[in-house]
């Protein structure tokens, strides 16, 4: 039973960045902020491109979004400012219960187009997410499998 | 044993694309490639981005292989044309045989800077391979864990 689920953007600290270790996405992105953090290139706090769910004091699901420039936009028409939403992930024990969709419905909420590369095995979930496959076009997407979800009046860029 | 083993293009046709089905990130790429098969837009036979090692009648490895132009290289200093590498895949039964490696040394021979976007938890075998982790920079690599592979004379780009 959810109630009063909030989305918090996550601050860059030692608290967060232990508690990340927990998520199997962990990776280079999460590596070079704790290494900023250790040589204060980055203050204590500052923010950061991570959105989280906290249940008490444990972060149970996260995701990364990152505004892209409408100047960078190959995916949509007309071309604009959109999402990119990478990591989104919850931890094994609170799957199933609706947090992923929360976590979606927020990154929705800022009206933009979003893209996403999923893991494989999500597609069903992305489905459900209202989320379509975009054209596969190799110079712009290698190895990605994209993933794109259009908010009313956008569509997808012809390739 | 491995006995004149042979790193082979692969062109697309229905018979390498029914032996693509068995790789675990078959994806957007390949349903793309048939499509375009179907539809006639490629022709039978025409070149694709992947690379294999055929056992018998069997495609045991496979892997991308494409050229991104210099004036795209935001990894590599000097800036230069430069390998990006995806999907390197050896069916389970072949695994620990040293395909991989032939695959990467096949890579290796085009004597160009390499980048990949690996799996999760097969840092191992790259690291064997002779590739070493790119700095993470968020505009650049949003989702990924770029690693690098540097030919003599080439360094990473400073980001």
């Amino acid at each position: 039973m959810i109630n009063n689920t909030n989305v918090e953007k996550l601050l860059i600290n030692y608290k967060t960045l232990e508690q990340f270790k927990r998520f199997k996405e962990y990776g280079n992105q999460e590596l070079s902020m704790m290494e900023d953090l250790q040589n204060n290139i980055v203050e204590n706090n500052s923010e950061s491109p991570f959105y989280g769910i906290y249940f008490g004091h444990n972060l149970i699901a996260r995701m990364s979004l990152y505004r892209m420039k409408a100047k960078y936009d190959n995916y949509f028409s007309p071309a604009q400012d959109y999402l990119e939403l990478w990591k989104l992930e919850v931890l094994p024990d609170y799957r199933g219960q609706g947090y992923g969709k929360i976590m979606v419905d927020f990154a929705k909420s800022f009206q933009l187009p979003i893209k996403t590369n999923p893991r494989i095995n999500s597609h069903g979930f992305w489905e459900k997410m209202g989320f379509q496959k975009a054209q596969y076009e190799m110079e712009r997407d290698l190895g990605q499998n994209p993933l794109i979800w259009l908010p009313e009046g956008v569509s997808e860029k012809d390739v």
